[in-house]
C-alpha cells in the first residue's frame, strides 16, 4: 500500500517501462493525447490524492511537445491533491542558452525551470545538465546525477582496451572536468582538444593538450547534438598520432546530419546512454546504448524513501 | 523617436504586418528560428530598451510551438530592459480546459496565464477568450476586445438581408449572451439551440427555443474547431424551417474535418476573423475573412498613449 506512483508520459517509455521494472511498482494509467486541434490532453487514470508522484519525462526532440506534456500533467496533478510532484527529466532540453552570450538573447534553461515551478513541481531529478549551474535556477530542490560513473563502467570492462595506453580527451574547454572524472575512475591521463581560432574569418586550429601519441583516445562530451565537434575532434586526435578513438556521451540528441558524420567519422565506437530514447532508424551498429534505467530507479527509491541521492556518485 | 515597438512570431505574420501598417510602423527586426534539435532559437536585432513593446503571436496551431516561441521571446525582452511587454494574443489557446470538469484534469487556461506571467508579460491583450473568467486567470492587466462588433457591422453591410427576416443563433446554451449582444446592434430577436440527450446513450435531441420558421439565420460563436456543432446545428435550423443559414465565429480554429464540414453542410456563408491565420487549402469559397488589424491596432496605440481601451466596446 505504498504511495509511490510512477508516470510516463511521451518523452521515453521504454525508459520509463524499465525503471518500472525495477523499482517493481508498474507505471501509473494514464493516457496522453492531443485534442483535434493538437492541444495536448492529459488524463490521468487513478487517483494520486497524497502521493509522491515521480513523472519521468525527457524534454527531447519534439522538446516544445515534451516540454508542454510535462508542464500539463504538472498542473493536473497538483490539482488531483498529489502530496508531491517529482519531475524526472532525463534529458534537459533548452540547456544550451544559460546565460546571455549575445545581446536580447534569452536564458531558455532559466526560464523552463522557471516554468517547471510555475506548474507546480516540487522536485526535480535529472542527469548531466549542459551547465552545473543549471541547478541554481531552481528553487526547489534538485537531485543532479551524473553519467560518468556508467560510461567508464563500460569501458572499463572492454576486455581489449590497455588502460595503460588510454587517454580520456575532452573536446573542449568546457568539457575538462567531466574528462577528469572518468580519468579518475579508469586512472588514465586526459588530454583536451584546444580550439582557437587565430584571426577572425580564419578556420579554427585543433591543437591537442596533452600526450596522445600511439594511445587510445576515449573523447567525453555531455550532449552530441549535429556530432560535428566529435568528428572535427576524432580526426584530429588521429591526425595527431592516436592509436584508435572512441567516443561517448550522456545525452545522444543526434539531430541534423549527426548519424552521417559518425558513420563517416574514424570513431570506432559511439557509447551513449538512453536518456533520449533513440528511434530505430539511429540505432547503428557504431553505437552502444547504455541504460540508466537502474540509475534513476536508485535516484526515485531513495528520494521517495527520503535517503541521501549523493552515495549513488560515489558508486 | 517613439518608444513604441511592435513584433511578430510566427504564429500570423499577415495579421501582424497589417498592424503594422495601421499604426504606421514597421515591425521589429527579430529573427525566429530553429536550432538543428528544433529549439526555439530568437533574435532581436534591434535594441528595446526602455520601449513598450508589443508582441503579436496568437497560440493556434501548432500551439506549443506558438506558446514556447511567445514565452521565449518575452524571456529575451525582459532581458533586453524592455519597458513594457505586451502580448497581443488574437486567439487564446488552451482556453478550453478552463475548470475542472473531470476529475484529475488540469486547467490549462489558467497554467498557460500562470506561463505567460512567469516569463515576464507585463500586459496582455486578447480577443474573445473562450470564457470571459480566463481575464481572472491573469494578475496583469488584460484587455478583452470582442469580434462581435465587427462580425455585426459585416452582416449589416450585406444588402440581400431583411432584418425584419433575421434572427441570431447562440449553437449551445454557453454562447447565448454573445449572440444577445449581437442581436442588439442588428435589432434582432434571437433563438438557441437547446441540446439535451433525453437518456444516457441516446442520440442528442436539438430544440430549438425561439421563431426560426420562414426566417434568415445567423449562428454565432467564439471557436468553430471541427466544425461539427456548426454543421449541426444548422441543419437542425433548415429542419426546423430556416429560410437560409449564415454562420460566423471570430477563431476558425478549423481542425481534423472542417473544411469537409462546412463545405457539405447548408451553411450558406461562414464568416470568421484572421486572429488565426488560414492556410491556403481552408481559404473556400463559402468562408469570408474579416480583419481584426484595426481592432487590434486601436487597442495597441490606446494603451500605448495610455488611453482608455474600453471605448472600443461601444465602437
Ligand atoms: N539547441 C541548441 N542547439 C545549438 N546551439 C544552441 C542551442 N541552444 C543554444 N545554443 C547556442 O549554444 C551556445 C552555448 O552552447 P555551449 O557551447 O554548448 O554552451 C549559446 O550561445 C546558444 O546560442
Ligand atoms: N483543444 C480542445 N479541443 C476539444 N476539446 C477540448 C479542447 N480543450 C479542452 N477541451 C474539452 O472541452 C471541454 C470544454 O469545452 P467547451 O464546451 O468548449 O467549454 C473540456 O471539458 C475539455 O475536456
Amino acid at each position: 500500500n505504498s504511495k509511490l506512483r510512477l508516470f510516463s508520459l511521451k518523452g521515453n517509455e521504454p525508459l520509463a517501462q524499465e525503471i518500472s521494472e525495477h523499482i517493481g511498482i508498474p507505471l501509473g494509467e494514464c493516457e496522453v493525447t492531443r485534442f483535434s486541434d493538437q492541444e495536448v490532453q492529459i488524463s490521468i487514470e487513478e487517483s494520486v490524492r497524497g502521493c509522491e508522484v515521480f513523472v519521468i519525462q525527457p524534454t527531447s526532440q519534439p522538446v516544445n511537445e515534451h516540454l508542454m506534456e510535462l508542464l500539463i500533467m504538472i498542473d493536473a496533478l497538483k490539482r488531483a491533491s498529489a502530496n508531491s510532484i517529482n519531475i524526472v527529466i532525463p534529458y534537459y532540453g533548452y540547456a544550451r542558452q544559460d546565460r546571455k552570450a549575445r545581446a536580447r538573447e534569452p536564458i531558455t534553461a532559466k526560464l523552463v525551470a522557471n516554468l517547471i515551478e510555475t506548474a507546480g513541481a516540487t522536485r526535480v531529478i535529472s542527469l548531466d545538465l549542459h551547465a552545473p549551474q543549471i541547478q541554481g535556477f531552481f528553487d526547489i530542490p534538485i537531485d543532479h546525477l551524473m553519467g560518468v560513473p556508467l560510461l567508464s563502467d563500460y569501458f572499463k570492462g572492454k576486455e581489449e582496451l590497455n588502460f595503460d595506453d588510454v587517454v580520456v580527451v575532452s573536446p573542449d574547454h568546457g568539457g575538462v572536468t567531466r574528462a577528469r572524472k572518468m580519468a579518475d575512475r579508469l586512472k588514465t591521463p586526459i588530454a583536451i582538444i584546444d580550439k582557437r581560432r587565430p584571426r577572425p574569418n580564419v578556420a579554427e586550429v585543433m591543437n591537442i593538450v596533452g600526450d596522445i601519441n600511439g594511445k587510445t583516445a576515449i573523447i567525453i562530451d555531455d550532449i552530441m547534438d549535429t556530432g560535428g565537434t566529435m568528428k572535427l575532434a576524432a580526426q584530429a586526435l588521429k591526425d595527431k598520432g592516436a592509436k584508435e578513438v572512441y567516443a561517448c556521451c550522456t545525452h545522444p540528441v543526434l539531430s541534423g546530419p549527426a548519424i552521417e558524420r559518425i558513420e563517416d567519422s574514424v570513431i570506432k565506437e559511439l557509447v551513449v546512454t538512453n536518456s533520449i530514447q533513440l528511434p530505430e532508424e539511429k540505432k547503428i551498429d557504431k553505437i552502444t546504448e547504455l541504460s540508466v534505467a537502474g540509475l534513476l530507479s536508485q535516484a526515485i527509491t531513495r528520494v521517495y524513501k527520503e535517503e541521501s541521492v549523493s552515495i549513488l556518485f560515489d558508486a
